[in-house]
């Protein structure tokens, strides 16, 4: 076993968009774990756009602290075990799923990684978007046969899986949002999306009312801003909206607390009787969660595919975060060790 | 039985605060049922601050169409019925709940009113505002023992209610917001709340942070802006917000618009897990609804007051709803006729 291992720390507060020059990508000792915790070599860690929200000072009022210059980046990360001692049921070459990304060793307590059970055919799909996307809209938004789903950020990391797992529990009409009118060709094309509709163009309202006529019955927010506003707006009496991420002030160039806010008329929210809350997390305690059940069996059965972009090398993350943030990718983006 | 009847209509578009001048009470004459419909006799009305919203143009996309000069107004109204040919179940002298208030008699299809049960030992509670207080509270947010509850708009018609049924339900700390210092003791030493915020002076927020030091669980919003603004950063993890009303827009003066437009921060709803929705209506299909069993009960053993305001005579209405406005009164107002 190596001595010494790499992890990637923020190495200067980007001003707007971060770039490879405010990361850097250090030699560290590899951790020793103590009894009770589990050492792991990471396979596949994922990059998420919530970094740039922490990257630009966090949210005051939130569980999440901001990271500072020095600090390792996280996410969720898929790796095998290297040593668990005194643990009981983990083995050195087991699979793991935990939040320690941006590192090619982590360690951490034995209860902050759980076992992959092989339901999913690949062990990156255990990275958690598709679960996210899953129990976003049959969980939190109750899809039923029928429903109109509008899912914003439609060709991203959650966005991408949403769009097919809405039809596969019986959504009649899936609409996403996209940047670029060739992402949008591609959400109809790849994705499965019955139509699609451009930011930075025309209204995202005008837009939506003409992809969906009758309404919407289900969003799933990966970007808040205009396009929340644009659901509230085209949403049907008891909507039910999943707040999933705030895309809208990640990917924005030219401000740094790259949140998302939103001018809401409460009056609407009233008067359609909607709900909207934000995302509850996954539900992964039991042996065999529901999520990895039945996307599992979708990826078996090729009824649902895995956008995912792989990046090899965790000398490439810094890079691969800023791709994701400038929107050149179509579904999530893994990086690969 | 008289030819002629009373009812209010709407005058003249108000371009600030509608005042007695914004409307007529005119004679009109006694609606004659048709088979199937049933003519009431109104004793008592509710006036209610979404008036104002309606009378200032209503809010596009909603259902309700605003008001217009020379549309009689409306709201929950609790009367006695004069005539229901052909309609089985209801007899002359039977008292009925509909949303035809605002006219001495009114005219309407059986299906849209309704009987009332004697739940309640006051026929005025059936108009309504307990079971929204007590729906909200129950079924909406959820409320269980030990949770820190704040109510906006805690001295109005809802609000005045809700205060005292979230301590019924189990809540172990209440907060309420009002217009002035004066309310905020009332709403201490009559309505049960351990603690008041008063609008207009200090920020929202910081008051809040002082009254419910360890965050709030739930919130039944009557007013939008400011209030959800700092409930927002006030919540725990997890969190239900129940929306009910826009008062907010409604009681400002500068304002024809009336509603509560709010600037959110999404990613703090994420981050908590906020649950945010609109009312969802009362359940009051089944013969003895849950709300007015339980509100009755609580009504009979002294454990609920129900603050509110008589003003007698439908001549006064326009005045009572200035007052309303005005922030006047605490608890409901109702006309009686």
């Amino acid at each position: 076993m190596p001595r010494t291992s790499r992890a990637v720390k923020l190495a200067a507060l980007p001003d707007g968009l971060p770039g490879p020059e405010h990361f850097s990508v250090v030699d560290v000792p590899v951790p020793v774990p103590a009894d009770g915790e589990v050492l792991v070599r990471n396979r596949y860690f994922q990059v998420f756009p919530s970094l740039r929200t922490l990257i630009g000072g966090g949210v005051k009022g939130t569980p999440f602290p901001p990271l500072r210059p020095g600090d390792t980046l996280f996410g969720a990360a898929v790796g095998e075990v290297v040593a668990a001692p005194g643990v009981a049921g983990l083995r050195p070459g087991d699979l793991v799923r935990h939040w320690l990304g941006w590192r090619e060793h982590a360690v951490m307590p034995a209860g902050q990684c759980a076992p992959l059970d092989g339901t999913l055919p690949d062990p990156a799909a255990h990275l958690g978007q598709a679960g996210v996307a899953y129990t976003a809209l049959a969980r939190d938004a109750r899809v039923r046969p029928g429903d109109t789903v509008f899912v914003s950020g439609g060709g991203g990391g959650v966005g991408s899986l949403a769009g097919q797992i809405a039809r596969l529990l019986g959504a009649d009409r899936v609409v996403g949002s996209t940047g670029s009118p060739d992402k949008a060709a591609r959400l109809v094309s790849e994705l499965g999306y019955d139509a699609a509709v451009v930011r930075g163009g025309r209204p995202i309202a005008e837009q939506l009312a003409e992809a969906a006529p009758g309404g919407i019955d289900v969003l799933v927010d990966n970007v808040g801003g205009e396009q929340l506003q644009a659901a509230i707006t085209a949403a049907r009496p008891g909507a039910r909206f999943v707040l999933v991420g705030t895309l809208a002030g990640q990917l924005a160039p030219d401000r740094s607390g790259t949140t998302a806010p939103v001018e809401i008329d409460t009056f609407q929210l009233i008067a359609k009787r909607i709900e909207m809350r934000g995302f509850g997390g996954l539900d992964d305690a039991g042996p065999r969660p529901e999520w990895t059940e039945r996307v599992g069996a979708w990826l078996r059965s090729g009824d649902l595919t895995f956008p995912h972009v792989r990046v090899a090398g965790i000398e490439h993350a810094p890079r691969a975060l800023q791709e994701l943030i400038g929107g050149r990718h179509l579904g999530a983006v893994i990086v690969e060790l």
